[in-house]
């Protein structure tokens, strides 16, 4: 392939996932779905104007790297440090008891061969796929209600962020026993090693950068520094700890989450998401989506897959939040609210199916829970605030 | 090459390009010459940190082609509209005299096989290589003395947009006729029917770009369009026209240079360019450079190329200029304005590399060049206005 013929590749991309993502945004949907949408229509699936390449994936790699970098620059850690408990609980439960449901989902469909088997690995993938809370939709239905500043939606804020982090060490663990042949403990000694070298070696690292970053702020050295750090920490996981290179990216993004310059940094890395990298991903996911499998079984696996997505949610933070004394209703807002899922969902399916570890049929659940529980969750919100407003925000 | 394994490349590449491009700049020479040697530094030559790899080469690509398209949408055509028929024929003469000299140099080291034959076509590379001004040291050093403002300073100013203009022209010419076989009628066509048809597309590209900008000023989607105009026409020039795509990449952005959102779209692009594409380019010439086959005769011919390309744009635009009644000094001031050589030489040079008809032993003459030019043209110009101060500038 010669270096201009990737050109008309990537114009006809851009345009197309800018095109579909403002129509779908238009519809209440979330863009991405729109972008997904956007490759189904002009990949090999239907029009055929592009075809997957090596070239492409390489520009999704680096637009998922920077999509978790950035999800990890925008984790408020102040605001962490003064949920507390409740949060806490409540994205543990809101990430466990969903891990056992999709295990079990995929266990019902697949039948188990015991702990330790492939089937057994593919049925954790399953469940970790379904972990990833993504609250944009929640926080903009709340926004625009002006409950968010209210008890319920900074409970679900600040799970929220706490969830995330949960989810990418369990999926860290998950993915580090791809090789049948680990042992449980080695996995064990390679995750906890990573983590705690980056939280040290993090620590310093954050340290040296604020010194570079209160001399130099807002120059263009320092997004380029903070990616470069990226970068290097997705290698290093992938390459010396066999862990996902993703959790190195988020990582990387915790570090520097509370640097002066970090919203700066988040800007100029979103700039190259939005314009080249990121819709690349999307359109990708949608180009390498084939209907030729697709037959009854996986439709109902697919309806399956979002029941239990969402009601696993809902339930298990609703329950969990009970504990701590919300109203019923209030306990059913804060799981509706949770029930949202977006980017990392499908970030994690495309780990798997790259790895060979989840059916591309998986692809079709996962846009179908997106879809769904974006639509869902706003709608329901709304009922269950018209039901019982939030009192906190009716006395200001 | 698995995806992640880029990333630790790009980090080194982009962290070592920054570094080394700041000590350029503290060392007053320019920028991209600090990346070129971070490359040389870091690629197989020196430490071997990085190998080129086929991945950084489309990386550098898109690189090259930003960098075109940034330079178009910079084009003030207002200004070029006033200057006139001075900056007219001063540009004229700075793009034939140095086209000329350069084609003379290479045929006076390598023999004359006669036109139409490879060692000719050879030749006039070398000459188009030596047409391309780069204004931003020149500009800088105006600026810093205060004399940009004045009819010299503005008057180099107008040339060199010109000089840019007629010197793609010539090398898309140039480069349409690499194929031995093409007739000089067919070429012409070609490059006739490009322009042409850029031209008129290209005012309706414009107005319908002009609605769009007008009604969502500011919005991502005006940059992804934008980019995507760019992309779309380099492919088309390569592909259908024979033409090199960064001239199409050019002209993408002269057609887009008059809308509002010009600037805004030109920020964008170059968030994408400083970041990734850009150094990737430059530090890629300095991985591909080689010293193995430095001998006598390719130094002699390196410090030729400088003489010869420095001399025939001072000479050539010195001497245009008398004709319309400069002083003697300020013809000298001009021909000195227009000597610095930047990153379209580089560009042309690795289009010329890509295409083998340019030995790899000419990108040290090209690196020289720039270097050479950017640091004796300041210093060259502070002592030609000790001497003679601007009259209008001073009046001010």
């Amino acid at each position: 392939m010669k270096a201009y013929e990737i050109l008309m590749d990537m114009a006809v991309i851009m345009v197309c996932a800018k095109f579909m993502g403002l129509l779908a945004r238009k519809l209440k949907a979330p863009m991405v779905v729109g972008e997904i949408i956007a490759g189904v229509l002009i990949g090999p699936c239907l029009l055929n104007f592009v075809q997957p390449s090596e070239y492409l994936n390489m520009f999704a790699e680096i637009g998922v790297i920077l999509i978790m970098f950035s999800a990890g620059l925008e984790t408020n850690l102040t605001e962490l440090k003064k949920s507390g408990l409740i949060a806490l609980v409540i994205a543990c439960v809101g990430v466990f008891v969903p891990l056992g449901c999709g295990t079990l989902l995929y266990i019902g469909f697949n039948g188990f061969d015991g702990i330790g088997s492939e089937s057994f690995f593919k049925a954790l993938m399953i469940g970790c796929i379904m972990t990833a809370t993504s609250v944009g939709i929640t926080v903009e239905a709340l926004k625009e209600m002006g409950y968010l500043k209210g008890r319920v939606g900074q409970t679900i804020l600040s799970a929220a962020i706490i969830d995330d982090i949960i989810g990418i060490v369990v999926l860290t663990f998950v993915l580090s026993m791809k090789d049948p042949s680990s042992k449980i403990g080695v996995v064990c000694l390679k995750v906890f090693g990573f983590l705690a070298a980056s939280f040290i070696l993090g620590f310093l690292i954050y340290k040296i950068f604020k010194v570079v970053d209160d001399k130099y702020p807002h120059t263009r050295r320092i997004p380029i520094i903070a990616v470069s750090l990226c970068f290097v920490l997705a290698y290093v996981a992938e390459e010396y700890f066999g862990i996902a290179d993703i959790t190195g990216a988020y990582i990387a993004g915790i570090i520097l989450c509370n640097v002066r310059d970090a919203e700066y940094i988040d800007r100029k890395v979103s700039v190259n998401g939005y314009m080249f990298f990121a819709p690349l991903f999307f359109v990708g996911i949608g180009l390498k989506t084939s209907f030729s499998g697709i037959g009854a079984e996986t439709i109902l696996f697919s309806l399956a897959f979002v029941a239990v997505a969402m009601l696993s949610k809902l339930i298990g933070c609703g329950l969990a939040s009970k504990c701590f004394k919300f109203k019923n209703i209030d306990c059913v807002k804060i799981g509706a609210g949770m029930m949202t899922r977006g980017e990392v969902a499908l970030i994690i399916t495309n780990k798997g199916l790259s790895l060979g570890v989840i059916d591309p049929s998986v692809s079709t659940a996962v846009i179908l829970l997106i879809i769904v529980s974006s639509v869902v969750t706003p709608v329901f919100l709304k009922y269950l605030y018209s039901k019982s407003p939030d009192p906190v925000e009716e006395s200001e």
